[in-house]
């Protein structure tokens, strides 16, 4: 018999309640629904786990997330399907509360190889979107920079499908901080946008060429790097991009305007992960 | 004075209904929202526009877009913003009533370089994205193989942001028949999988090496190209990989387990055109 069985108790609602960002900035909790998040997090943040909530038939299902949450000696509640359905309708049969860490406070590692900057983005799934693929091409850590999404929203949680727990996810309020920090520590700021002068295939075949780092012909994909994404409507501003030490464009070969942020984002950092090699 | 000034009318209804499959269907009409939409609609596929609908403010703020229907020959109405909104709440002012072509009997360009395949691909932003990043990198054409989401979907048709106009996007119920067309015009059929032997990195460090075609070490990113993407949460079947004539893996580098389909497709297609170049 599962031990939460009122969908409509005090306990549900207050889990529910963490898909508001103004409720999880109070509590200093979020959550992670879905068992792809849920096995991450324990396995990866587990000392930011609060407590496993799954149906009966997901312990069954997911038998390798609810032994590793135990073996980290987790607190885990079964629920009815219910119970589950009324705390997110996105969990899938099994979710997490866990603790908000310090993303203002989380330093940068101390010698970056890829970073990837993200400034103004509001929507959730593209944020997510680049936080995944940013992880995927071995980036060392994701910065929300500006007015950006929080990165404790669910949707953005679930978009990242896990790699929120893998890579410092930062958020940096005041972008030319940032990037002045990013710059103390090696990286080179490169923007991303459309009509940028450098185009990312040219400066791939520099790469490969294997010249001097100082040669002529734009930036060195090689050295380390901070890309710089704007807005998932607007892209950049002429102020961001007066920010940045280069701006470089990835070419658009048919009638397409642009990309969208989050493919625009996973071809530069795989360009970069590539050159560096 | 707007033409259009009630919002809960027939022909008012008679648009909003455009957002079910089974309406498009029956009338053989879809919808396309917003300025982007409108304007690529306009541009490249005015023969399939039956109607622009817009507000008197988008009219002067999207003056460009109203003098192009103009010059086609189009029908223009204006709309009070209530009847915009009724008709659609994505359209920020404007739209366009368009007869869906015939995207199962569409034939395939004689001697493509370069085409992305869905098979049963689902999430319409996921399908949009790929369409709008496979215009982006020079793509011939995108095909929606077996169970696939409707191309005239709104959602789709947002996510391509104009690119379902720029190139021949097909569907093909019969996957296998399909990628057996793809082969009579010269492709060879790469699937797209987190598990294949073959890394993009890897074929991309050959084609650049200019060996023959038929060196050992997998497919050659040079030769014409039909890219197999699967299911967005699933992934491709054995039988799905088994249809493809080699499986290629994005490398994954940090502890992600995957990519999204849309941000994967996109890096597989830029790969595709760099080393086409």
């Amino acid at each position: 018999m599962p031990e939460l069985t009122h969908p409509r108790s005090e306990r549900v609602r207050s889990v529910r309640a963490l898909a508001g960002r103004s409720v999880r900035e109070r509590r200093g909790k979020f959550l992670v629904e879905g068992p792809q998040g849920v096995r991450e997090v324990v396995r990866f943040r587990p000392e930011q786990v609060q407590e496993v909530v799954l149906t009966p038939e997901a312990a069954s299902r997911y038998a390798e997330v609810l032994d590793a949450a135990q073996a980290a000696g987790l607190t885990v509640r079964t629920g009815t399907p219910e119970v589950l359905l009324a705390m997110s309708p996105d969990a899938q049969g099994i979710l997490a509360v866990a603790d908000v860490w310090d993303t203002a406070g989380t330093a940068l590692p101390a010698h970056p190889r890829l970073v990837a900057v993200l400034s103004t983005v509001r929507d959730p799934g593209n944020a997510g979107a680049v936080i995944r693929a940013a992880d995927a091409a071995g980036a060392d850590a994701v910065i929300l920079a500006g007015e950006s999404v929080d990165p404790f929203n669910p949707k953005v949680v679930r978009s990242t499908a896990g790699s929120l727990f893998h890579l410092p996810v930062l958020r940096a309020p005041d972008l030319d901080e940032v990037l002045g920090r990013l710059r103390s520590v090696g990286c080179a700021v490169l923007a991303a946008d459309g009509t940028a002068p450098h185009d990312l295939d040219d400066l791939l075949d520099r790469a490969a060429a294997g010249g001097p780092e100082d040669a002529g012909g734009g930036p060195d994909l090689r050295a380390p790097t901070a890309w710089l994404f704007g807005n998932e409507a607007h892209g950049l501003s002429e102020e961001e991009l007066l920010a940045a030490d280069a701006a470089v464009r990835v070419p658009l070969r048919g009638a397409a305007e642009s990309l969208n942020l989050a493919t625009a984002a996973a071809v530069c950092l795989y360009a970069s992960a590539r050159a560096q090699r």
